[in-house]
């Protein structure tokens, strides 16, 4: 049995016939954000980024017998018996360097100068750390025995040559970059960062800095998604605010290289809600309709190589949207863990908090010590609730929400 | 009575006289490290950058009554019985778009097309949502009842004009953003982020990616510095690798505008070590010496207004000074909480871990679920141990260590 391909219907002004659920969206989302390219970069710039591949040591780091102190070099075993009432004397016969080896081989009762990285000269078995000597001249006495090999850095002893320092995947560190740089490497290949496109739709909208006409707001959604794909470790391509037009969207669907296009605005069944529409006839739109709230005007699909997302115009549900699916999403097209970037806290309710069976809640609350307070003002365009926030509580759509005095995780902002 | 100023002491090939506590070079640190000054900059650029004043709402948000849904504005009192048995028919008179208004005011009978956050006309008091709705030509059929006001989002719902909108010293989080956008501003006042110069010693060291000689080893402070300076939000003016010379050492201390000045290796008490000497010379070296291990030859003091942090060359050391002393004092600078920006977890040890009454440990250890397990090999020079470890524990002065199967808290590197 086959069907006829289906024409996309255009479900403007009659609202969403089905919702998905988050199950299901994150699902598509994480059946999508494969990574897709590695890329070889200075090691200054390397800091945060995912390594591609493991790295093998090419060499042995030390690569020599170095000093791990500044002293003397001797034969280790000649300072046995030495103490301050009986300081042991040396005949001091030259310094070994950081960079500058003693150029000879040392016998009985003879001492090489030697800073701490400095190459061991021939002969020698030991270091006197300086605290542990006394110099006049050309001599110095040892107050203090040392063991065979004290302070000596064998080769090898920080990093093997052949064996793994770094596993693909990791997230690098700063010590990371210093391992890799002690092995004379100066470039890393890591993932690819995804190119995001941000377009802002919404004729209402007036440019934060400019002037605004009366019926106009000024468009919040471009700044925050600004700071989210930072955040989430993506270039950015653009972002750009757009008339609510057929053709000046279907251009920014359609046009250029990105990874990810974040559509803010004109998401759901409005008469100018342009973009549900067009993504479903220049690709897919398999999800469009959340069981949430907010976001539940949400919607992603493809378009060619673009993975789009479609946030709704409230910032609330914008901020609720991008972190549930395009977060997401961006997070692992760079290779990194598909969880959120907040700390988790567990905290007391001090009021219940409602919701329905079968839509999940993204709840702002206030986090006072391990007390947990719902704010009583949070609709989706109550952006502020953002910032009076601690951070949320997420009820899963299988609750009716949370009695007070449940315990419940707090996902805090900061 | 009165003494003549001392000259420093050379202190070269002598050891040190006495070594600071870690306390008393933390209290140091936090009495040097006020803000410095304000900068005005983008609003794109500001996400996690410190707001240096409250911000106080310049105007309202909404400027206006608007629709918080796409639907029918109506007299709410209107739609009283209306359900889907019963649906009450309206007279379509026009439409209110985001950004442009209905010209004209409702009279009984009559609704208006309206879109999610377009202006609410006058004489309306609700919204009925289109999923309530069936259109027909010019009329539309409404089939639930709204109250008063019901999807009405009234002026200064959101923000309040006059109201602080964020405190000062906030860490901007996307959503702030947000919200600032929403108030028109596109420039935001900020802490200045702190200006940093790295100077790296060491005649031994290579420069990654170039060929090594015989003896060098190659330097990997300044790729671990340059990754921490960009971690605590600071800016990085140079770094450089200079040679082991009073000249070299002198002129990066002095020269130029910086508020920090990290000089990797060539801290302690050996022949080369310049960098300890210059400071006291050009400024004060209060801190020179601290009782604790890695790191007991790190140093700090003042040249002009620079902050200078001698940290010893080995690179666990390093990693450790600066985390300790440098990583404070740039966080505070910046108008950041002098913490460590590593998360906790608590965990029980697998293995004792000794130290000494009177000095401080950093002890890296893996972490596997709630068990902690220290690791053998970690001296001040195996940079791996740091890249091994998924984090460290640290034994304070007053501790001889702690037993197999004590509760630590351990800092996670990732």
């Amino acid at each position: 049995m086959s069907r006829p391909e289906e024409q996309p219907r255009d479900i403007r002004m009659r609202g969403f016939a089905r919702r998905s659920s988050v199950d299901e969206a994150i699902a598509w989302v994480d059946g999508v954000s494969a990574v897709r390219a590695d890329e070889q970069i200075s090691l200054n710039d390397a800091c945060g980024r995912v390594l591609a591949n493991a790295v093998i040591a090419p060499m042995s780091v030390p690569p020599f017998e170095r000093s791990a102190m500044d002293g003397y070099a001797v034969i280790a075993e000649e300072t046995t018996g030495a103490t301050e009432y009986n300081p042991l004397p040396f005949e001091v016969v030259g310094a070994s360097m950081p960079g500058h080896a003693f150029d000879g081989s040392l016998v009985t009762g003879q001492a090489v100068r030697i800073m701490t990285g400095a190459p061991i000269p021939e002969g020698c078995t030991g270091v006197v750390p300086v605290e542990y000597t006394t110099a006049e001249g050309n001599r110095v006495c040892v107050t203090q025995p040392i063991p065979h090999s004290k302070h000596v850095g064998r080769i090898g002893e920080d990093i093997a040559e052949g064996t793994e320092v770094l596993p693909a995947g990791r997230v690098l560190r700063p010590q990371d970059l210093g391992v890799l740089a002690s092995l004379g490497m100066d470039r890393v290949d890591v993932i690819r960062q995804p190119r995001v496109r941000i377009i802002t739709t919404g004729n209402e909208l007036a440019m934060p800095g400019s002037t605004r006409e009366e019926h106009q707001i000024y468009d919040a959604n471009t700044s925050i998604l600004t700071a989210l794909v930072a955040r989430d470790h993506a270039v950015l391509e653009s972002a750009e605010r757009v008339e609510d037009s057929d053709d000046a969207i279907r251009a920014a669907l359609t046009e250029g290289e990105v990874d990810v296009v974040l559509v803010g605005g004109g998401s759901s069944v409005g008469a100018e809600d342009f973009a549900p529409q067009i993504v479903a006839e220049e690709g897919t739109l398999p999800i469009h309709g959340i069981a949430m709230r907010p976001s539940s005007p949400a919607g992603m699909g493809q378009v060619g190589s673009k993975l789009v997302f479609l946030l709704p115009g409230n910032p609330v549900s914008c901020l609720c949207a991008y972190d549930f699916f395009a977060g997401r999403c961006i997070r692992q097209l760079g290779g990194r863990a598909s969880d959120w970037p907040y700390r988790r806290a567990t905290a007391t309710l001090t009021r219940k908090m409602s919701s329905v069976i079968g839509r999940l809640d993204y709840c702002r609350v206030l986090l006072n010590d391990d007390k947990c307070e719902p704010l009583a003002i949070s609709g989706a365009s109550i952006l502020s609730s953002t910032t009076r926030a601690d951070g949320f509580v997420i009820v899963p759509p299988g609750s009716e929400g949370y009695a007070a005095d449940s315990d419940v995780v707090v996902y805090r902002y900061d």
